[in-house]
This record gives C-alpha cells, structure tokens and sequence, in this order.
C-alpha cells in the first residue's frame, strides 16, 4: 500500500511537468521556425537597430522578445488544463492552485505588454520603475490570500537577540514589489553585447530549474512544480531566440525581453516561495547594478549609451570611458572614485586636467581585466561568470546555509 | 431583523459598485489629461496616420487605445481586493469569485498586447482570427471550472420537439470562442470616420450597464455586479478617449482599442452568463459584418480601402464605390448583388460595360440613403443607429423574449 502511494504520489508530481516538458520542446521548434519569418515584419515596421559594434550597418530586427513572449503565453495557456488532471472532472477543484497560475501569468503578460510598449514608444525612467511595480499587485494579492507568510526565520547569530523569528509584515510586500521591480530592470542593464541578455537569462533560468528539482523531493513540492511550469517553456522560447540572437546577431531582444523575463523569474520566486534563493542566482545582476549606480544616479558623469567601443581594424571590443574634473565631483563621487580606484574597480588616467575612468558596467570591467576582446569572447566569458556565480550560489544556498539556519 | 438582512445586502451589493464608480471617475480625469502628453511619444515612434478625410495632412498619433487599456487594468489592478473586503481577513476568501476577476483580466490583457503588437506590426488575417481564440482560453478555462453550465433553454414553441432544455456540451464553448472573435474584430470592421469606433464602443458599454443595473435586483445580482465592475472603468476611458478622437479627431484610436473594447465586451457576457443577450447590442456590428461578408470573402472585388470618400470642395463624405464586370462574378457573387439590388441594399450603376456600386459597409448604406454628409454628423447618425438598436435589444430582450421564455 505504502509504495501504491509513493507511486500515486511521484506520478502526480512528475506527469504535469513532463507534459510540460513536451510541450515546451515543439515551442521550441516552432519559435525557432518563427523568428526568421516576422523578421521583415519588424523591419517593416521601423523596429530595428544598427548594430554598433559590426562593420556593416544592416538594419537588425528589434523587439523580438515579444514573438518568444507571445509562444510563451501560448504554450502555457494551453498547458493551464493539464495540472488539475482529475479534479476536473470529481468537483474538488483547487481553486487556490488554479488563481496562482492565472495571476502570474497576468503579471508576466502585463510586463510583456509594457516592455513591448517601452521598446515602441521609448518610455521615460518613471514609467519603468512604476509599471513593474504596478504589473505585480495581482501577484501580491494573490500571495496575500493564499499563504500571507510574512515571517522571516532569523539566522541563529542573532536570535539571542532578535528570537526564533521575525514577522515583517506590510515590509516583506514592499520587498517581494521591489523585487518584481529589480529583476526586470537588472537583466535590461546588464546588456549591450550579442546574446548577454538571453545567454544570462538561460543560464538565471536553468539554475531556477536545477534548485526546483532538487527541491522535488521535499516537503515544499507543490511550489516547485509550479516553478518548473514556467521556467520549462521559458527555456524553451528563450533558447529559440539565443539561436538568433547569438554573435552575429540576425535580431536583437529588446527590453520586452528583459522585462518578460524578468517578470517571469520574480513570478516564480514569489508564489514559489523562494524569493531570497532566486536573488542569489542574479549576483552579477546585483553587482553591476550597485557597481553602476554611480553613473545611474549621476555622481559620475554618465554618457548616452555606455557598450564597449568596437575597434572595426581589431575586430574586437574596448572598455568605453567617461570624462570629468576630480574637483567638479560631488562629495560622495569623490569617495566612490577614489574607494573604486583604491580595489582597481576602475581604469584611471589623467589628461590634461581630465580624469578618464571607463564606464562603470560589469561589461567595461571585463574588459579592463583581461583587454580588447572578440564580442563573442566577452558574451561567453560574461555568461561564463554568471555560471561560477550560480555554483556560488548554490554553495551559499546549501552547506553555507545550514550555518546560519536549520536546513 | 429582515430589513437588516436586507440593507446588509444591498450594501454587500452597492458599495464596491460605489467605490469602483468613485475610481472610475478618476481614471477618467486621468486618462483625459495623460493622452495630450503622450502624442508626441506616438508620432516619434511612427505610430501615426494621416486624416483622409482632412484638407490638411498633419499627422495624427495612432493607437491610443494602448493608453486607456494601460489605465483601465491599472485601475482593476487597484480596485482587485475591494470586493473581497472581509473576506480578506476572515479566511473564508471565496477563490472562485477572485479567479474570475484574474482570468478576465489576464485575457483582456492578452487582447490589449495582440492588439498594440497589430498596430505595430500589421500582423496577417489569420493571426487575427487566432489570437483572440487563445486569449479567450483561460476564461474558458474558468468558465468550465466555476459553471460548466452548457445547457440552453429551448423556446416554447420548440419544446414539443426537444423539451425544455438540450445540453450542447463542447459546442457552448464553442460558441463562447466565436463570441471572442467575433467581439474584437467586429468594431474595428466598423470603423473609418472619426469618433465611430468609441462612440459605438461607449453605446455598447452603457447599454451592458443598464441592463447590469436593471438586473442588479433579480437572483443573478452577483453576475451583474462582476460585470459593472469592468464597465464603469471601461466607459470612463472611453469617454476620455472620445474626447480626443471626436471629429475632428486629434488621436486615433488604433486596433488596439477595437480589441481591447471587444474582449472586454465578451469577457463580461460570458463571464456574466448574458453572452446572448450581450450579443444582441451588438445588432448594427452583425449587420455590417453580414453585409460586409460578399466583399470580405471575395465575391465581390474588394478594394483596399472602403473608407467614404472624402470630397473637400463641400466638406463632406460620400460613398465609395466598387465596379466588376457582372458576367465576372461567380453564381454566388450573382445571386447576393441581386438580392441586395432588389432590397435596396446597394446603389447600382452601370457604365461602360461595369457595374459600379458602393462598398458593402453599414457607413456606405447611410450615405447611400441620407446623401453625402458631413464626418461629423456621418458619426452621430451612425452613434443614433446604434442607440436606436439598443433600444430594439432590450424590447427584444424583455417584452419579446416573454413569449419565447418564462422570464
């Protein structure tokens, strides 16, 4: 009997996900099959780019994250039926379960139309960090009336001082909110060269896959089942479109996919009830967003577009610069230079008065370490790092944790 | 004791229709003043027309719609836990009602990005067909989990024959598909002169909300509150909307909002369980669709656009004609160019050998009855026939339909 219901039980568990993974493999053909045939439609439709580190100047279609958005929501409108198998039919139908997948695929549906929007009409700073935020209510909402856990376990050290646990409350939504927020707009900034976009988001996405398998055969299941309904066909389109988007681009992803994808990772580690884990695999994305918020929040001049400077006799990219007066800096640009140049975060020449630094991206820092290099060099060196960040991470989630915390 | 019963009701009932009222006033102040800001963002992205029916040719942003869907679902965004009220806190939280909300909005969304993504990309017949198809599958989806309920009442005069209900299964939802479609691409085949789109739009959402008050007090008051709830939003976005797109027309409105109105429409019929009657304020839409149809399937040369012809010595529209050579047509192309010469449906003339008659479209028929018009008057005769037949539906749908049912 007991094995009758292990069996039942790993059925269960497993039947929806590879259905899933099924259907995530014919997206995958189909995406990849339909990417080159709306290329023109995009063309067309003056959605395209120049790109600027290729000798030739051939117009290249812009936006096709939304195509591997729309074979996204597809696919997993289709698949929606799937996961309820029998209960469909007996009257005990989870509803709980259910408004979990329809509310997250509001919000990534949402994002895929605002990040289509910004790409079209090129939407101001406010809109981007307010959307985002705005895209994820339904999300909290549902959160709210399903689990409303808002107590945080405190690491061992300091529950002498704090207790076993913390409840947060109305902070843990504003966080899981600025999370929706950070994710979307991290992979957008962290972007420029052939393939980075997609490439990082494959590699945040697999690792998402890799925890949630591990965690099947724990108590918390259920959550990342969910997870692997998204993060399975996710793959899937976004591979399709690495296939084009890889050096030399035939398209390019535009922040729709940023967005969608981003979206999509904060949906998963929301309702999947691993935010905290889920930020650890964007460790890149964290330390180019902090390493850049200098230039962001303008102590340091910051130019219009900060991508490596492509040496068209070389074949191969440079670090790209920003100029100013030491003396002009404010208070606080004159302690971030001066701690940068103290752990060689930065390049630093001085020229006739001018200080020249490179700008403050992870992309430019590569390249300060290790010289001019071939774009699809520095795409793989970058996604390179971002995998020894995912070990790290997987280091810190597992034997690190269980120092702080009884895993 | 009852009347407290009673006025716990009717408050339970009125006031989150008063809240959402109260929002949808403000979305309205909002929305109106947001579309003049955003004109510029428009053009600079190349979503512009030109007026054909202008003496000047000044550009004029394209697909607004975009706009007053974006501040419609922030709206029901922010108005998503006011139904719930107590329930929020008292554990007893009814997810069946709370997914009927998410899944109508995650397919109205759908329809708002397929629907800018159309714009943009001019996408081809068959993805117009298809989209909403899919869109509509997670309300479907929930249809069949909350209700399932696909038997349809048979007319009295029927019921010797098939008795007093028949279940038509499958076919229903089916039916709930092609109500979808049906919706989103019958408003924008109605179209051309300014105002037209959401003048009728606002006609068909003001007569959903008199029937939705009417209907507030009879036993399905639930279903009717769930639909006000999207109505009252709606209208006031599109009332903003109309101020801008009123002869003569500073925006367009753009297929975005021909989706995003149609879907909206269907969602709330079907949802609301009066998708029949729903569709019966959708009477001059049917007309034009059917009269349409020779032209749009190709029994008559259809030309690219049949738009009423603009004459700028008198400053007003007149009709535009087709012309083939009779013997051409096919024995079906024969038989309906007759039957509607016979009915006065078309003007016919016949030159050199050709047939020449106006384009098969409802504005056609008015201006072929009334005379060339001024746009502005064209429109609101065009909003008066649309009043006029929803003053026929709801005699159709009281009076009438008492003969046919027990109501």
């Amino acid at each position: 009997m007991a094995a009758d219901v292990d069996t039942d039980l790993t059925w269960k568990m497993l039947f929806p996900v590879i259905v899933n993974l099924i259907m995530s493999f014919i997206t995958y053909i189909v995406t990849v099959r339909l990417i080159p045939k709306l290329k023109d439609m995009f063309i067309k439709a003056n959605l395209f780019g120049i790109d600027m580190s290729k000798t030739t100047s051939e117009k290249v279609p812009e936006s096709l994250g939304v195509v591997t958005g729309c074979t996204f929501l597809i696919t997993m409108f289709l698949f929606i039926p799937v996961p309820f198998g029998n209960s469909l039919f007996n009257g005990a139908f989870p509803h709980d379960e259910f408004v979990e997948l329809i509310a997250a695929l509001l919000s990534i549906c949402c994002m895929l139309l605002l990040g289509f929007a910004d790409d079209v009409l090129d939407l101001r700073w406010r809109h981007k960090l307010l959307l985002p935020t705005i895209a994820s209510l339904p999300l909290l909402m549902v959160y709210y009336v399903n689990f409303n856990s808002t107590t945080i376990i405190v690491p061992k050290p300091l529950r002498e001082l704090l207790g076993f646990s913390v409840d947060v409350g109305i902070f843990y939504y504003i966080y899981m909110g600025m999370l929706a927020v950070f994710c979307t707009n991290a992979i957008n900034i962290l972007a420029g060269v052939n393939g980075l976009e997609v490439g990082q988001s494959i590699v945040i996405a697999l690792s998402i896959i890799t925890f949630n398998v591990i965690e099947l055969s724990g108590l918390l299941w259920k959550a990342h089942q969910f997870s692997l309904y998204f993060m399975l066909p996710y793959t899937a389109t976004a591979l399709a479109l690495l296939k084009h988007n890889w050096y030399p681009s035939k398209v390019f992803v535009g922040d729709t996919f940023c967005y969608f994808s981003g979206m999509t990772f904060a949906v998963v580690g929301i309702l999947g009830h691993f935010s905290k884990t889920s930020l650890l695999f964007f460790i890149p994305q964290i330390f180019n967003f902090l390493y850049s918020s200098p230039q962001l929040f303008h102590f340091i001049p910051c130019p219009r577009h900060r991508l490596p400077k492509f040496n068209s006799k070389t074949d191969r990219l440079e670090i790209s610069t920003t100029n100013f007066v030491y003396s002009d800096l404010s208070f606080l640009g004159k302690l971030i230079v001066n701690v940068f140049r103290v752990f060689r975060l930065i390049q630093w020449q001085e020229k006739d008065g001018y200080v020249i630094t490179n700008n403050f991206t992870l992309i430019n820092l590569v390249l300060f370490y290790l010289g001019p290099l071939h774009e699809a060099k520095l795409t793989t060196i970058l996604i390179a790092v971002q995998v020894i960040c995912t070990c790290v991470a997987f280091v810190i989630r597992y034997p690190l944790a269980s120092i702080f915390y009884d895993v």
